[in-house]
């Protein structure tokens, strides 16, 4: 009996917002291995294991979940989102590298709808041209990094898809970000924040740089930074389609970071 | 009788990676408009209007979803991956803006999984860390500003999902794109070419930037190039799992563009 690991994203939220893949493979599974909230999302199936573990312990719960496939179980380890988009994903091939037995299992990971998928299909097209994900959780790199990121992502004309924005333990790093790209972009930049897409507790505020307010964001919200090509569109019954035209100009670089085309 | 456009990004081909969502719109629909291949992979429907165009003519093809909805239609717009991505959502919203009567339509976008996503869980997790995707199609921008993106993207530690790498028009932006990166990126950065992902003629190439080669791409491959912190773990039957830890270092970004925090 040889055991399997399935590192599946379970999407947004919403089951229709679930692949029929990843909806076959929770089915299969002899074990559910993930953080709490997320396995509560899985459909209840009778003889199947559930393995609840806490937000912090990542790497735990991947070799949980490893175990217990080199234990011939039939494993799915669930993220929200997509398990490759700071997910679970990464974290299991970290505890692969430390522990290379683990390598022979039968491993797969099964995509899943990330949060700024869904949360740019409700905005409108706010990823039509270029853009970057980035983390603002300053637990696993320095914050300098994430300066400068942003930095470099506001000058080159990236639209921005900020993860992580803040928590309990980690209250100001939205604030700061703010403050860095007031500096590189104009005040009237459109900025959404995208909260609990698809879920019943779904919350969107789409306001411009200049406002933009840290308070709006929580654990569960996506913050969408645009471009300085990115567009409002108003709506009849009120709001704005928010979206970036697929053409750019060269203004939107500074000139001397561009090379020469051959 | 009131029409309505779905915008629906049909994943990245295999019909088990589209959403429930997804696939109950294209079910509701009375026309279906999109590129001929992209029409092909909707299921047949008695009854059901199915209007293909040309690749080339996208800002033609939103205007006639729009047109039929208008009509009273109940209109799906497909494109392949999710429309919000380098699809046809954008074109939609500028279209729009041209023509603001079209704003009072009934408009929803529908996510779909996007190319990253897919070959990014086929390669392991290349986009466990920050990241960014380009299109390296200068139909609609200048090189150069592709170039400063590519160069900004490599400095500041982004893992970067390469689109549109190449096509007959556009033979040599794939090779000058590896030219700038091998400037700026160790030979030893791992490059995928993920090539019709979840399709029967999918096809991966994994190798070191030093060695890659334009003449492996087409306009069905997504490029993958990793960061100074993507690593590869061999799997005991040959090839290896790309991934990207969670962690990064300072020194993955140059100091002077380093912002300090409060």
């Amino acid at each position: 009996m040889s055991g399997s690991l399935r590192v599946i994203g379970l999407g947004p939220g919403d089951p229709a917002l679930l692949t029929a893949e990843a909806a076959a493979a929770l089915e299969a599974a002899s074990d559910l291995v993930g953080y709490g909230p997320y396995l509560a999302r899985c459909p209840e199936r009778p003889g199947q294991r559930r393995h609840a573990s806490d937000n912090r312990e990542e790497r735990a719960r991947a070799e949980h979940g490893l175990r217990l496939a080199a234990a011939g179980h039939r494993v799915a380890l669930v993220s929200g989102g997509d398990a490759g988009i700071f997910g679970m994903a990464s974290t299991v091939f970290e505890a692969i590298e430390a522990n290379p037995a683990w390598a022979a299992l039968d491993i797969a990971v099964l995509p899943g709808l990330t949060a700024l998928a869904a949360a740019g299909a409700r905005l409108g097209a706010p990823f039509g041209h270029d853009f970057c994900a980035i983390s603002l959780s300053d637990n696993l790199k320095p914050w300098a990094v994430i300066a400068a990121r942003l930095v470099a992502a506001a000058r080159a004309g990236f639209v921005m898809a900020l993860y992580n924005p803040l928590s309990r333990a980690r209250p100001w790093q939205l604030g700061a970000a703010f403050d860095l790209l007031r500096r590189e972009l104009p005040g009237e930049t459109p900025i959404a924040f995208a909260r609990a897409i698809s879920r019943p507790d779904e919350e969107i505020r789409l306001v411009r740089l200049a406002e933009a307010d840290p308070a709006w964001a929580d654990m569960a919200t996506l913050v969408v930074v645009g471009s300085r090509e990115s567009r409002l569109v108003a709506r009849p019954a009120g709001g704005a389609w928010f979206y970036t035209p697929r053409r750019a100009e060269s203004g939107s670089v500074p000139s001397e970071s561009a090379a020469s085309p051959p």
